[in-house]
């Protein structure tokens, strides 16, 4: 029986580290969850499109996770402009993150229409700028929570198309379709898949806000494609968490509770645990740790720390809540299957 | 334009309304909703399993709302045998309610297999009293939340088949396989549809504990066909509303909140709207007031009260919240829709 693994230098390449005391509250979870390097969403308020801001914004999380190496992100807007995508690349900013219109927290200013960033693609493909897409069309017209990421499919093959050369990340995707759908792609579409995808289904979010997220967890058909993709070795699936805080307030509430499940503190503890479950640990580190560094064209000497993380088969509880003096209100963020047991742990060496 | 709208004595055939501090607060909202009649749901804490028990409930909703015409039901149980349905038929009690074991409020002592019960139900088509069948299978086994009403069919069309004059509700049915299934049974297979499954689909619950409840609301084509259903004329289908009153404190939560909407204290004006938007309302009486009479075999002259219901095109709004001085923590309920305008209201005379 395997009792640690050796897992280098992992990655999440979706996470939600948000702005004031919240970002003091979670950044310094990365490496408590066992994570070297993230991929960090631009959906503050207001969203980031300034890649000046970006920098401020990298600057302030690096001074609260010294160790964390910080891959920055811009929010597609109409400002992003092939200039803008050009001033981004010599920054140092990797990708640019799509939202549709409405679909998640703070997409209010997404995109309702593809075609008039087709020069904003165009100068991303130039420059070798990951394009990062929330794979959902909003509801309305016969498009509804389960089905809005598969309709969005044949508009991720479409820009494939348009953009062969742009490498597109689906991001956290939900569903047995967009699992097809990325394989069907060519070596340039690849996608990530969060660690409560792998747990939840639909029964799990009604009445249960902290389960609640956009994409939604859809069905157990669906859980066990993305189970099977993720431990299957190919290297178009890796690891990004969209782990996405909100304080208590704004998820114990009867009505509009806040959509996303922060799973930061624990990210590879709670993957181990299902690649455990089908018996494919040994496809741990593929998923964690190599397959979203290559696609992202990272290498450890990038790294701003070399430190690796070794995991262990020790037992630990999940805090029932994370707390901190400069929450207001006192309020605070629950994680993910608070209070629960899990079997593999994180050491840095 | 039709501005009022003569009902007659309607009513409502699947109502909660609990018991305690909460049982005083929305048994009065009977009336104030427009219903003269009502089925009482006997899923209290413990559940109403003697005859005997459901006489005195019965006495203290009388005194709380002394219009109101009762019609009253046991809870299936191991405890119900023949001889108890004949002892409850005496007694005046209407019918019996199967709730699957662990699928909604207070089920915990419900059913896991149907077969132990088919004296029950023998006993029951002889002495016609109806079957109420809370119609999901529990989720597990490739069943979840939205699939569970599906499931459930071939048992109802199971127990239709052997207990052919047996008089069968598939309560609050909230799919089209359900309307359906309903549609392929002979006459002595009805179905009620709720208020709130007029309204809602998926979308509407993730997040929204009030628009939470069980079963589900599920796609829009699910809706489209609730509404169709209940606006056809059909008699196989008729208002139920399933209030289902829960302390906010129970609602409001990130986790386990509480599976119900409550509808009662403005039953007959959030139907009136859907089927006035479908140009159906000349089929209103006989969804909320002809049909479920006449399934359950009651006449005007059996209740308690004959004063009618005429409904009036005259804006309201929606109470934001329902309060009682008996409710403890000063709690309150929030009504469906709460603070929202509606184009009808209750007149009694």
């Amino acid at each position: 029986m395997t009792d640690s693994i050796e897992l280098g230098c992992p990655g999440d390449f979706h996470v939600h580290l948000r702005d004031g005391d919240m970002k003091n509250l979670v950044t310094p979870t990365i490496r408590e969850g066992g994570v070297s390097v993230v991929y960090v969403m631009p959906n503050l308020v207001p969203p980031l499109i300034d890649p000046e801001v970006v920098l401020e914004y990298k600057k302030s999380l690096q001074k609260l996770s010294p160790k964390t190496t910080f891959l920055m992100s811009l929010y597609l807007s109409p400002k992003i402009t092939p200039e803008v995508v050009e001033q981004a690349k010599k920054a140092g900013i990797t990708g640019i993150k799509c939202y549709p219109a409405g679909v998640t927290t703070n997409s209010d200013h997404g995109v309702s229409s593809y075609e008039p960033f087709y020069p904003t693609f165009a100068a991303m493909e130039k420059h070798n700028m990951i394009l990062n897409l929330h794979g959902e069309c909003p509801s309305g017209h016969g498009i509804h929570v389960l089905n809005a990421e598969e309709k969005f499919l044949p508009t991720l093959k479409d820009l494939h198309q348009r953009f062969p050369k742009l490498r597109i990340i689906l991001e956290h995707c939900t569903s047995e379709a967009a699992i097809n759908a990325v394989l069907e792609c060519g070596d340039n579409v690849a996608a990530t898949i969060t660690a409560h995808h792998l747990y939840l289904i639909v029964d799990n979010w009604g009445g249960n806000a902290h389960n609640f997220c956009k994409p939604v967890a859809k069905l157990p058909a669906d859980r066990d494609a993305l189970i099977k993709a993720a431990t299957s070795g190919n290297p178009k699936f890796f690891f990004g968490s969209d782990s996405a805080p909100h304080p208590v307030k704004n998820k114990a509430k009867a009505s509009g509770a806040a959509a996303g499940v922060f799973t930061q503190a624990y990210a590879i503890p709670y993957v181990a645990e299902v690649f455990e479950q089908v018996g494919k640990l040994d496809y741990l580190k593929g998923f964690v740790t190599d397959f979203g560094k290559k696609f992202y064209g990272i290498s450890d000497d990038d790294l701003v720390d070399k430190s690796t993380v070794t995991l262990v088969k020790s037992t630990q509880v999940v805090e029932t809540s994370l707390t901190s003096a400069a929450l207001t209100d006192g309020d605070a963020v629950i994680p993910f299957r608070a209070g629960e047991k899990l079997k593999w742990s994180v050491t840095w060496s």
